[in-house]
């Protein structure tokens, strides 16, 4: 069964149809009702009118997270404060917050999409959904909440940390379904096993992930210390949140809600769009929202996407999970990295665990990578041979990725600090400024 | 204008008629799907159709925190899994925790009373509200988010913590209401006066305060602080959570929403049923709820109830603030203490900071109380003898309140630790097993 066959199953025609009309509409809409749209519009001299084709989205400018933090707290709404019913922000530890504005339809659009998402999960009525994503002013909570609301599941809205609470409840209350960030879902992982249950005999059904990256070798580590498969949500607090794409049951792509969402991937260099299946810089606009209407909004995120059918009928879109942000990227040795390349050699191989650091220092005018990998109970008091045989391994496993020779620290089980948000990966100690 | 005035305004017969059978429905349904009260009713020998009046709910026997946590997790759920769609749940730290489970439309009855709550304390759909309680398991922060989008109102779900974070959106935000515990609401002034900022200047229309239990003292405090109007909201997560009764304009006792709760005050040592305005525990019956109706519980809270007309013209029976509970209270020497009282003698004193802590011990088979005061910057380094003449002040204040002499001590400005939830108040160092 899916959630909204008319929507999620609509032919392309029908589709492109339907978008270009929201299309003018909502630029129209932010032309006449947000002065940053109207004066940067006005300036380059476009206008709704011009908008006759989908294609001729290429005629408006972008919108960065800069912008956005210029209007801050309320620039970048479209309706007067009566409207608005709640309102998000991004943490803002890089500078001054994004706000995120919603109207009563902004959320019930939210839950449409979400409870799409849950249902590709496989995630019905019955089920409970312990949601261990943060409430507040993050989104990555209230997401979740709102599409199980639609679908009529069980929300358990634990939130992040308490682990051993989270464990006792997972057992206690027989929860089907877990939603957590990758590093957290490993941690908890760890935890019950600590404490001597096994994820698996939780008997989940699915899991749902998010808000940070991750590699196919992490979601089978996870899948398999759980059992049960784990599906990729994307979403940003910017244009909604999460729910944005889910991952259906073919786990090979996430179907973007293109009735609501148009998206397109450019080059990040040049700002040119880019063909299907090449990756780039994912680019967002919103179709329905009436708070605050973001468009052409440059997401950061790495992917691409791909029109060909689905063995689960969706007709929408599918983009690959994100595989680096064009600002994560590290610049090393005039190399660009991801930290995900690192992840995907590291978890090939068996004798380490999948907790990580990767240090990045110039101490004599070259940059020097440095890998701090946690090696398995198992190993790490063996013979000091067979430590510096891993290590090697590492070490060319990583180059296999990158191409760069890198140094490898092994440490001690459990000595790199767990996070129950997002993981912190890269400790950049170079002066680049 | 009141939120419905059908219901808050409606005369005592009809409300009685309406309770009555409202009653009659949830007892009988209770007895017919939820096990502990067939069990427990049918072990009395009182039986659904023994309640003919609203004054047969004397027949029937109280529930219980115990009761409920016997029947976790799900014992006390009336309908199937697939009908609730919430959970929530206490935090478990003096016991196994209790769970409360919700349908769809008890979440709209949810909504409902808090959005009558937030009427009262005159909030509109142009208001922004900041809610620093908690999300997740507690219900403090979601029942007021969901009566704040009942009312159209800008919610920011900031929960707690992070308070340089709080103020700074207050300020750009614009924040017109603030949702707090009375001692984070002390916290939050003071880390504000520390970074400069006067909270008067924030231009707050109206404050609430809930889950925690304070003194009128402590109102004129934080209003003075706020310079805005605080209003009490009662609630309890195992009959639904905030919302359950919430202060009008006048400000002197809570109005109960009786079309969804039957209150009752009984002398909590005999169980029986006390006369109007008569000091008690408080007792409350769900007449509306469909996940888990809960009948006769013990709230444990002392208060008493007042039938009298109120000048903003509601109906609804008033409540006191909650002076006590039957079991925060303290017996030393055979004396019943209250931290409120303790707290009231305190706030009587300019010299101080309301920031104290009750230390029990038995030292020599004998109970003493030590109360730990901060005395305020401007007295701590000042002579000896003023200090003692103070430290005997507060002394007499407090016998005054509890008829017993107690030792005081005034400790540095700052050196009571600050809670961002709950205040621990007392410290029992007796060993009473």
């Amino acid at each position: 069964m899916i959630w909204n066959k008319e929507a999620e199953c609509m032919s392309r025609e029908e589709l492109r149809e339907i978008q270009l009309k929201k299309l003018q509409k909502i630029v129209k809409r932010a032309y006449e009702n947000v002065p940053y749209y109207n004066k940067k519009y006005t300036e380059l001299g476009v206008f709704p009118e011009d908008i006759e084709t989908l294609e001729d989205i290429n005629k408006l400018p972008f919108t960065t997270k800069d912008d956005l933090r210029e209007g801050y707290p309320f620039g970048m709404f479209a309706v007067p404060p009566k409207e608005i019913v709640e309102v998000h922000s991004s943490s803002g530890t890089t500078g001054k917050p994004v706000v995120s504005g919603y109207t009563r339809k902004d959320l019930d659009d939210w839950s449409e999409i979400m409870a799409r998402g849950l249902n590709m999960m496989g995630i019905h009525e019955e089920d409970i959904i312990q949601n261990t994503h943060g409430y507040g002013l993050f989104t990555g909570g209230f997401g979740v909440h709102y599409g199980a609301q639609k679908i009529g599941s069980i929300v358990v809205p634990i939130s992040t940390g308490q682990t051993r609470r989270q464990i006792e409840i997972m057992k206690d209350f027989g929860t089907t379904t877990l939603i957590f960030t990758p590093s957290y879902g490993l941690y908890l992982a760890e935890v019950a096993k600590e404490e001597g249950i096994d994820p698996k005999s939780v008997g989940l059904k699915a899991i749902g992930f998010g808000a940070e990256m991750w590699t196919e070798e992490m979601r089978k580590k996870i899948e398999n210390d759980f059992n049960a498969p784990a599906f990729n949500i994307y979403g940003l607090t910017e244009l909604m949140g999460p729910g944005i794409a889910v991952e259906c049951s073919s786990q090979n792509g996430l179907h973007i809600s293109e009735d609501y969402f148009l998206p397109e991937i450019i080059d990040p260099n040049t700002g040119k769009q880019l063909e299907e299946g090449k990756k780039g810089e994912l680019v967002l606009t919103n179709l329905e929202r009436e708070g605050m209407p973001i468009i052409r909004f440059r997401t950061k995120d790495i992917t691409s996407l791909h029109y060909d059918k689905c063995e689960c009928t969706r007709t929408f879109v599918k983009m690959d999970r994100i595989t680096g942000r064009s600002d994560d990227m590290i610049k090393v040795k005039g190399v660009a990295i991801f930290p995900s390349q690192i992840e995907k050699a590291l978890l090939k191989i068996d004798s380490i665990e999948p907790h990580y650091q990767i240090i990045v220092t110039r101490p004599h005018l070259m940059d020097e990578i440095e890998v701090k990998v946690e090696a398995s109970p198992d190993i790490f008091f063996d013979e000091v041979k067979e430590m510096i045989n891993i290590k090697k391994k590492i070490e060319d496993y990583i180059e296999n990725e990158i191409g760069l020779r890198v140094k490898v620290s092994l440490v001690e089980p459990k000595s790199i600090p767990r996070s129950e948000g997002k993981a912190v990966r890269v400790i950049d100690k170079r002066d680049l400024h």
